[in-house]
C-alpha cells in the first residue's frame, strides 16, 4: 500500500437539510462531507485534527474542486474515499470520491489543497504530521518494491 | 414608541441553499435569520454586535422557539420584524416575526433568550448596554407619557 | 417499554462545518440533528421515512423548541435521544435529549410538533403510522400492566 | 461592454451562522454565495432564475471551483462579482469574484459549470436564455466594434 491509495473514511447518511427543492443534495453540501472525510481519515491515520488544533497547526483550505456526477438522495447513504496526494512542507492535498453505498455509483470527485499555518494564520514552521507520513509511506514503499 | 415595538430589522431574500426537498424554506434555516435580524436590530441601536463580541460580551443562545405558520419559498423576500422582549441582569429575550415581503403574510414568528456572558463563557459583570436601553427607554417612556 | 420512553436515535460526530467563532455548534444546527433522530428513530420503528414521503405522508414542523445546556464542540460524539409523546390524528411531537457521548452530559433538549399532510400541504386523511404506532403502544401497555 | 466583464451581481453581509471555530467563514459557504450572486445575475439581466424553473429550465452544478484568498469574517460585507464566460448548447459556466466592500480586498475566486436540463434531468431541447445572451451579446460587440 502507498499513501496514494484511496482509503475509505467514512460513510454519510444524506440528512434533509442537506437537500435542496430540485429534490438532491445542495453542491455546497459535499464540501462539508470532504471536511468529516478528512478528519476521519486523520483520525484513522492516528492523529485527530482536533488534536493538531490544539498542537497550533491549522489547515485552511486555500483552494477547494468539485465534480459532480450523480446527484445523491436524501436517506442515500453516501462512502466519502480519501487519499492524501500532494505534500509539501507548506500545503497539503486531499482527494475525494463520494460513491453510492448502494450500488457504488460515483456521486461525485473532487479534492482541497490545504495551507498549513499557526493559529495566527502564519506558516507552521514545524514539521507538519502529513510531511511525516509521506516520508514513512515512501520508505514502506520501498520496502515493499524491494520486498517484490 | 417603546422598547416593545417591532422593528423592521432586516430584510432576507430566500436562497437556494435554503430549500428543502418539499420545496420550502428548511426548518432550522429560520433560526439562522433571526440571528441576521438580531445583528442588525443592534446595528439599528447604535451598538453593532461585533463590537460587543470586542468588548468581552457574548450572547450564547439559551433557549429558542419557533412556530411556522405559512412556508416561504426560494428567491420570496422575507421581512424580519424584530424587538426586545425581556431584559433581566444576565438575559436578554428577542421576539422575531417573518412577513413575506410582497404580501405581508404571516411566515412564521418565534424567539431566542440569550445569557450575557464573558468570553470564558461567565456571567458578564459590568451592565450590558440593552439593560440601558431598556431605562432609557423607560425614562422615554415615562416622559411621553407625561406629555399626554 | 411504553411509547413514552426515550430511544437511543443516533450519535452525531460534531462536524467543523456546525460550529461557529465561538468555538461551539452554532444553535440552528441542533434543529438540524433534531431531523436526523427523527429520521433514525423512524427507521428504528419499523419504516423509514423516506418510504412515508413516497407513500404521500408529509410531516412539515409547525413549532420547534430548543433549551441549549452546554456547547457541543467539534469532534464531540453526541448521541440523540428521542421519543414521540403526543399523537393526535393530524398532528405529532418528537421530544429530543441530546448527550455527550463521553460523560453523558446534556448537552440541550427539545421538541418539534409536526402536521401530517399529503403532498399538496392538506391534511393527510388515512391513519397515520404514528397513530397505530401509539394504540399498538397502549395495547401492549395494557397488555403488560394486566401481566404484572 | 461585453459579456465577459464581471458585473457587481450582489453584497452580502457575512452571517454569524457562515463562520467557523476558526473564526472566518467555512470554506463551503462561499459556494452558497456564488449562487445568491447568480440568481442576482440572471435577474439583472431580466429573467429571474425562479422563473425559468418554472419554464422547465434547470442549471444543476456539474463542476465547481473556489481559489481562498483571504478570509471573509463576521459582519463583512462582500460583494459579489460574478460574469459568464462561456456557453454551450447545453452547458453555461459563471465566474466569480469577492471582493470586500470596505477596501477591495480580493476574497475568493472561483466558477461554476451547469448543465442545462429540463426538470426530469435530460438535456433541455430549447435555446436557453444565455444562448440568446450571449448572440445578441456578440451582435452589439460587433456593433461597436463597427462604430469605432
Amino acid at each position: 500500500m502507498t499513501l496514494k491509495d484511496y482509503t475509505l473514511a467514512t460513510t454519510v447518511r444524506v440528512r434533509y437539510s442537506e437537500t435542496d427543492q430540485m429534490g438532491v443534495v445542495y453542491y455546497a453540501n459535499y464540501l462539508d462531507w470532504f471536511e468529516v472525510a478528512r478528519t476521519e481519515f486523520c483520525r484513522l491515520s492516528g492523529i485527530p485534527y482536533s488534536k493538531w488544533e490544539e498542537d497550533g497547526l491549522i489547515l485552511p483550505v486555500v483552494e477547494s474542486h468539485c465534480r459532480y456526477k450523480h446527484p445523491a438522495r436524501y436517506d442515500d447513504q453516501i462512502q466519502i474515499w480519501c487519499r492524501i496526494t500532494d505534500v509539501k512542507v507548506y500545503s497539503v492535498t486531499f482527494e475525494y470520491r463520494l460513491l453510492r453505498a448502494s450500488d457504488y455509483k460515483l456521486i461525485a470527485e473532487g479534492w482541497t489543497k490545504h495551507g498549513c499555518t499557526n493559529c495566527e494564520g502564519r506558516l507552521y514552521k514545524n514539521e507538519h504530521p502529513f510531511y511525516n507520513w509521506v516520508l514513512s509511506g515512501e520508505d514502506s514503499g520501498k520496502k515493499e518494491d524491494q520486498g517484490k
